[in-house]
């Protein structure tokens, strides 16, 4: 039987495994001006209207819109100067009909206005007066209180990740406090016995720790804390007391097996000794990273990683990052930004599974890349590092052509 | 004359402004483990080739590529086997003629062997000899010593934002620590008489101050260091003083002027008075954002935005990011991110002016997007609070037509 019909499709796979996962979205308050990048544990509804008063888009004057009725340049309507608003403070004077006020932008309409003549739209006349030389509507010219946000609008809601603009609009609110989900803990677990710390000198046959660093660093990014637990060693006892305190302190545990498949098998074999369900995928129909291993026990995520650090990465972004989102109260569907770029190869793949590519992104005019495929057997860090970014031929495809559009998965 | 013949446009007045700034990046040394985001003021050299020796990417035998010739499944080659290579370590054998090894992935090839036979390839014989059942050529299933990276090569050029790919690389190399451009200071003055604190319930005709909040929190995640000077009063000493002292402190200063004509022309003058070049824009041809000024000084960035919190944030994308960038060593042109969206309505636009518009992304079916403009006369924060993103209608075109496919800058 040909692997792909017994092996599951990524997305099938991150759906077999949330649909499993129990999610419960931690929370903490904490201060506005420190929450950005922070997603939102519950909507933030407005205190009170924005803005609190009718207030004036335009430098110009505020009248009653009936008053400037058939107003033109030939035929100017002449209105009474009753007074300025000044900027900041509360108009202290009425305007009646016939009568007008100079206003700035943002200022506060006087009562009896209805709209705003802008200033190149008048004229001075005699001393206290004011030619309008153009009609406007009621609401001209003006934001109406209330027109942008009422009282208790939702204006950001639950599990929205805040940007710069949210954090303004919690100010303009004047919302020093806002509910937010606390950051999920992933432990991240190293495995394979040529693998030796950073700091070290390999001999040879041993090669740098490398995986716990990126998925750190992807961790980090994604908004959860990430724990280290170092490089466990390959055998069974071992790697199940790893485990199971990993299990303890964090939501997410992530192992990373060591290159041979002896390992794989392990790391399979202690996440399921964890409990009920166990592993729910061995195995996923994608290139680079078939041997994922997805589980859950005792209400945590378990995902086990393969050994070489660029399928590691990719895989992560597969499958820890959508259950990071989703410890987060992030929606399932995630908004992938992408560069558009020109594939500069053809490029093969075997239908029926999915494949991941780095390539290299080259700009050719403005605004306009080149995607350059990154081929290479080694599969070491480095082709991520010179990678710009990773395109996906989906299963359906069996390969993509010089020329051809791609989205680059930045 | 029509305003666009005598206004610039943004990347033309982007350019004039950097131009005459003098970029010197600043630099630190830091841990590498702590350098994610950071940008490299030097290029990373490889200390030694990677791999460190030849390297298996196979579970399987260790031979020499001669012996297998005209190897297949009706004509076996028996081989004698000298032993298993053990992980992280060398092997402390030699293979010779007519010998092989079983080897794992990552496993360090045996002196005298230059290719791996995967293990589906072979068959067990007699103890101690294996059957290939297919002939490799040399070279075949293993990654050279140093085909990887070659010593002394550049693995991360300087002026690269670092991401999870590059902190594994730098660990692959063991590099512990790493230069980087130092986080660049950006003043922040706010003005107009009518803004108050977030803190403080604004009296009728005050609004919260939201530019100080948004500007900090775009500085923030683009990799500087956001100085907050707080509500600068609406007169020359005190403004004069404010942007002096900011001048001191700060790589780049920004004031967003009061929504009032005066105000604005108040910030130019204050720049003009800081140093020569001085003001060296004032006013672009965008929408929002006409307002913008641009000076430099003292070698220092100065940068007037426009005081509406819509206009403020999407202008300060436009220049206040880009001169982050310049003094951060990175490379003028920008990989922008965007997401692929169908355009739900016909927009109109001026032709020869650039205009950008906020939109909602909707997701249609999974991966596509539908882009809806929010329109709104007030520009209040919550415009772009509720926006997915922002579509830009070049000066050359008069408009975008409903169904078609525009670039959503995230």
């Amino acid at each position: 039987m040909p692997e792909f019909l017994h092996l599951l499709p990524p997305a099938d796979a991150l759906e077999k495994f949330l649909d499993a996962l129990p999610i419960q979205v931690q929370t903490e308050r904490i201060a506005a001006v420190q929450a950005l990048g922070r997603v939102t544990a519950e909507p933030v509804l407005a205190p009170h209207p924005l803005p609190e008063f009718n207030r004036s888009t335009v430098d110009g004057y505020a009248i009653r819109a009936a008053d400037t009725h058939g107003a033109s340049q030939a035929l100017p309507v002449y209105l009474t100067l009753k007074g300025e608003v000044p900027m900041g403070a509360s108009p202290d004077f009425e305007v009646e009909s016939t009568q007008c006020a100079l206003i700035h932008t943002g200022g506060m309409l006087p009562p009896g206005t209805d709209a705003v003549v802008m200033v190149e739209h008048t004229q001075a006349a005699r001393p206290g007066e004011v030619e309008i030389l153009h009609s406007v509507a009621m609401g001209e010219n003006m934001i109406e209180m209330g027109e942008d946000v009422a009282q208790g609008q939702e204006v950001i809601p639950q599990g929205m990740r805040l940007r710069a603009a949210e954090i303004g609009g919690l100010m303009a609110l004047g919302a020093s406090e806002v509910l937010v989900a606390r950051p999920p803990r992933v432990g991240i677990l190293s495995s394979g016995d040529e693998v030796v710390p950073p700091g070290q000198r390999p001999a040879p046959g041993q090669v740098r720790d490398v995986n716990t660093y990126t998925l750190s660093a992807l961790v980090e990014s994604a908004g959860g804390i990430p724990l280290q637990y170092g490089i466990i060693p390959d055998n069974r006892e071992a790697m199940f007391s790893a485990v199971a305190k990993a299990k303890e302190e964090c939501d997410i545990v992530t192992v990373t097996a060591g290159s041979s498949a002896s390992t794989r098998d392990l790391t399979a074999e202690v996440m399921d000794a964890q409990g009920e369900p166990g592993v729910l995928v061995h195995g996923v129909n994608v290139r680079p990273g078939k041997p994922t291993i997805l589980a859950v026990a005792g209400g945590r995520a378990f995902i086990g990683l393969p050994g070489n650090p660029v399928s590691a990465l990719v895989i992560a972004g597969l499958f820890v990052l959508p259950t990071l989102r989703a410890l987060l109260g992030l929606p399932r569907d995630r908004l992938q930004p992408t560069v558009s770029a020109q594939l500069t190869l053809n490029l093969s793949s075997k239908t029926g599974r999915e494949d991941w590519i780095p390539v290299r992104l080259h700009a050719s005019t403005a605004g306009n890349y080149r995607a350059e495929p990154i081929f290479g057997k080694s599969n070491l860090i480095f082709t991520l590092a010179r990678a710009g970014g990773l395109i996906r031929i989906p299963a359906d495809a069996n390969g993509l052509s010089a020329g051809e559009n791609v989205a680059v998965f930045i």
